[in-house]
């Protein structure tokens, strides 16, 4: 049963009451299962016993609070199924960590007023990291020959129901990228050492469900939820996460401003089965108050060590805005549109220095191996508007961060690329293959791209335009788009059809790279489409609830979703019952169809086939159930 | 001011209270003009002084609805613009038209019981026809080298503000459109005579405003309404018309059935300044009551008289079913899904013989050239699921589409070509190449197509991606498709979700085939958002209400509609701002930006450059007005 699961307490520090409330209870006509002895969380959607179909494996996000026999304590955070396969390694130390300073909640006094609750579990300042001269990231086992647990739990959770697929026809264009048929733990480990994939989990998230981000992977999806310095809350920020999780993302970036950052994201993390990502400029620039020139190595180093034992799975480093380019967007239309590539921009200007984060690079990418943070090399310099797309500024960039890329693998460090952004639907392939190219395949990470400026209030369709083409043509992940884009904060409805535009986006991405077992979800959709198995047309879509509601805007009656029939032609001719007939019609014939064909030209026996079809019935209109 | 016009009458005929409504006043922002001597209708959106700029002028398909000097009178109908056009070139006479059957509304007795009020004005019945011997087609016209006042007026309305570039350069892939630089009157009289483009308007609905659909022209969208057997009334049909073009429709296909389908229409075409279509087959099959294979050519014939004498412009004829074909859709998923081309099917298989509508081709070709209706070949064997695009049977049809092309141009009758349905990326293009090559560059026309089947209740973005791709390719015409698609009716805001989803899809790709002037809208968009013109932005959005509505629900307040700041980044740090002190900056600099990138390997230089940065004020946040 679906529910809102509210939780409400008063801490001694917070006089006023508290309430966190998060959606649990199973995706219609689904179930969760756990597969193989990772317990890999799947779902599985039941098809009615008259279509004699198996059950319908998809990919899942959605963690525990799907699942009916999990006990969910927003307050005790999930699970940390991850905990013992990272001690195991026998490569981390569990230390005292940094103390939480009031400026790490926007230099709030130590009584937290008007602030957010701390979170409430206790004895965690204790955490991981590796051990002195110790590399604890993925890509540092996977190039040393080692499968992790991490990497077994992502080839199992990719393939799906591809065990079931029997003879198999590829049909796709991909590219050139290298999908195989049968993911195997030796494939994910090859990808991510090659850095063509990565999996972002921080030894401090054991929360987290290990999955993903790379071409030959199916391709995933970001949700951006967070604060802003004139709205939101923290209660409201966890449900978001935990609906957004419901209905597909398969990672969330807190992009929280203002106060409170720092227990937000704890909130957030602790609480979260998909890797979180984080732009740390944003904290750090909320410490000196706002003014982007007083931004410091030191301090933005502390942000990264704060959040690192916090937990963040992969940070955005705008280490691509350096000083020289910064004058290539003078010119343009809407000059530079990401909030960390104008922090850096300022600070580049005030000080006419090179940016710190390009001169600091290796020292940020130390920190990084040492918890298992993957980069996501921030597109600072990304078009905002059709006009500036693909220009000098946004690839001077992006060369940059191939440059970095190789700097990061260097020390075993994953690495993915953001990438724009606006761009009108004839640019997008060039910025695929320059990534490509300047990259050497690190995962691309894309924000749409919008295809278009004209339609504010619709910018998820405008950019799940070009996010399903630039998915198709290689990009690994995409960020995605709410309808309140370039308007405001988007609340949880908003959040639900971003999500659900993007999967939609991502899935059709899927197909068109001939991608194994994407289809068996269409097909099996389509089979109860033309069956007019109702119920189960609505349980195998992207979002059972808002697909049955719109059915029974014109046929609520409960009988209507048995009936073989629908609103659109109703009752009395049905075009799918006529094709049911012309397979009967087959049939009968005890011929194969194809004789069809030959009896056009047989004229003769033209008037005995009629004669026959209405004998045997000639009728396809049965009364509706 | 918008409001909703109400208009309520007793009829002789009809004892209860009719009430037909529909949205009357401008576009929020906009004004409606009249442009040269034809007085062809746009609008133009007008911007704040304070950004210099003139207004934008914008292709407009609204009709006097959004006309506040226009008298709008429901039951009267729209003023007939084109009636002295037609009449002045001499070649059509008005006869007695067809006598108004029972049947024609669903076998009602003449009571009309339960029925739709018959359309009040009077003395109607006197249709026009070509003369004897004569072809009143634009393509008749246009072959002989004539330029009629259809092809001036579709000339001057595709420019639109194409006269106000300066120095345009061209960018874009087109694929080998031939776009020009500025539209004549002379280039639509070629692109109509070699077949490239139609001009539907059917000489008995004077009161549309002529348009063209071709690859060489603006991409064109279409919106289905129309009653059904289980839903709908002639007034929610006749508000959706009226709103359906005030978002955009280019034009509108009534696919009512069951009954009160002539009255329905009636209504329909004479409150439409846009093109109307049809599928004739349709109201035939109500006129033998369901029964497909009872259909002859004679009750076909009929209803294609019946139809041109009230003013339909388009006929969507389904003359490529043809019965050796109909097997071939046996071992689909989802076998056929066109409604049309099951009832041809079933009738093909019923008696065993070849389609009548392809038998009597070039009957019907007859019938159109006297009237001037344009043929939209239908696709009855399109794929209704991912798993039977591009498949055998729809390549079959497709060719004798290409087939009937020829056999109607030879008869100077206008052409377009339907196309599917639901495709995957990849298979997309292909879908446009053979119908470039079939069908002798005659307009494309194409539902969607959908690039996944999984997403009901989200199908006009599954469709919207593939829509936007096959627009790019050279599809002339976008049919739109709902989020009720598969699920239910469409209602007013469905109706509307579907025609903004279209246009934003029809614009991604005129921007990305390089259209002279489709680009100007973004960038003043874009302009706008950057100096943080709200209103100017929402003004020049394809839905300022949405635009507008979505701001204030974060930021309600007056004051923030002039703020230069917005929720996303709140007042104290916004990207935008800082783009422009970078400008600001390089333009105290007296020196061009490029000197930028030199002094950056001057280190010299730096320090100095730094602290005139700082003397000269160094500071971005200005406060919020």
């Amino acid at each position: 049963m679906v529910r809102f699961l509210r939780m409400e307490w008063t801490m001694k520090d917070t006089p006023a009451k508290t309430e966190i409330g998060v959606t649990t209870g199973p995706i219609r006509g689904s179930k969760k299962i756990h597969v193989g002895p990772l317990g890999v969380a799947m779902r599985e959607i039941h098809l009615d016993p008259s279509s004699g179909e198996s059950p319908l494996r998809v990919y899942d996000t959605s963690g525990p609070y799907t699942d009916p026999t999990a006990r969910i304590d927003i307050m005790g955070g999930l699970p940390q199924i991850r905990r013992d396969w990272i001690t195991a390694r026998g490569d981390v130390e569990a230390y005292d960590g940094r103390e939480i300073r009031p400026e790490d909640n926007g230099q709030l006094g130590p009584d937290r007023s008007g602030g957010v609750p701390q979170f409430p579990r206790t004895g965690l300042n204790r955490p991981l990291r590796a051990k002195p001269g110790m590399n604890v990231s993925q890509m540092h086992y996977a190039r040393a020959g080692i499968i992790t647990p991490e990497m077994e739990y992502v080839a199992t959770r990719e393939n799906l129901g591809r065990e079931m697929l029997e003879a198999y026809v590829r049909d796709g264009e991909s590219f050139g990228a290298s999908i195989p048929d049968y993911v195997t733990p030796e494939f994910v480990r090859d990808e991510v050492a090659r850095g063509r994939a990565i999996i972002p989990n921080n030894i401090n998230h054991p929360e987290s469900e290990p999955m993903a981000i790379g071409r030959n992977f199916l391709v995933k999806i970001n949700a951006n939820i967070g604060n802003s310095a004139v709205a939101s809350n923290v209660a409201s920020e966890v449900d978001k996460l935990v609906w957004s999780i419901r209905w597909g993302a398969d990672t969330v970036m807190d992009l929280s401003t203002g106060r409170n950052i720092h227990d937000t994201r704890e909130w957030i993390i602790r609480n979260s089965p998909v890797p979180i990502g984080t732009v740390p400029i944003y904290q750090a620039l909320e410490k000196v108050g706002g003014i982007a020139e007083e931004l410091t190595w030191e301090i933005f180093r502390d942000t990264l060590i704060e959040q690192a034992e916090q937990g963040v799975d992969y940070f955005t480093i705008h280490a691509g805005v350096r000083l020289p380019y910064i004058p290539l967007t003078a010119k343009r239309v809407t000059g530079i549109v990401s909030r960390g590539g104008s922090i850096m921009a300022k600070w580049c200007l005030a000080h006419h220095k090179e940016s710190f984060l390009y001169e600091r690079f290796d020292e940020i990418t130390e920190i990084m191996k040492a918890y298992d943070i993957a980069y996501s090399l921030g597109d600072g310099l990304r078009p905002g508007a059709i006009a500036d797309a693909n220009d000098e500024a946004q690839f001077a960039e992006l060369y940059t961060l191939g440059e970095l890329t190789k700097r990061a693998w260097a020390q075993d460090v994953q690495v993915m690329i953001e990438g724009p952004g606006h761009v009108p639907m004839h640019k997008i392939k060039q910025n695929m293959e320059k990534q490509l190219a300047a990259c050497g395949e690190a995962p691309f990470y894309t924000l749409g791209p919008l295809t278009t400026d004209i339609a504010p209030g619709y910018d998820h369709i405008t950019s799940g335009i070009g996010a399903a083409m630039i998915g198709w043509y290689g990009t690994a992940m995409l960020c995605y788009v709410t309808p309140k884009e370039h308007l405001g904060l988007p609340d949880r409805d908003d959040v639900k059809v971003g999500v659900v535009t993007y999967k939609l986006a991502a899935h059709a991405a899927d197909l068109a790279k001939g991608h194994p077992a994407a289809k068996m979800r269409d097909d099996a959709l389509s089979r109860a489409r033309f069956e007019f198995r109702w119920r189960d047309q609505f349980n195998l879509s992207l979002d059972p609830d808002t697909a049955e509601s719109y059915h029974d805007q014109t046929l609520p009656a409960e009988g209507a979703k048995t009936a073989h029939f629908c609103s659109m032609c109703g009752p009395k001719f049905c075009s799918m019952k006529i094709t049911q007939e012309v397979r009967e019609f087959a049939a009968k014939q005890n011929a194969p169809v194809e004789t069809f064909v030959a009896a056009e030209d047989a004229e003769a026996g033209m008037q005995e086939m009629s004669e026959r079809f209405r004998e045997k019935g000639g009728e396809v209109y049965l009364p509706a159930e």
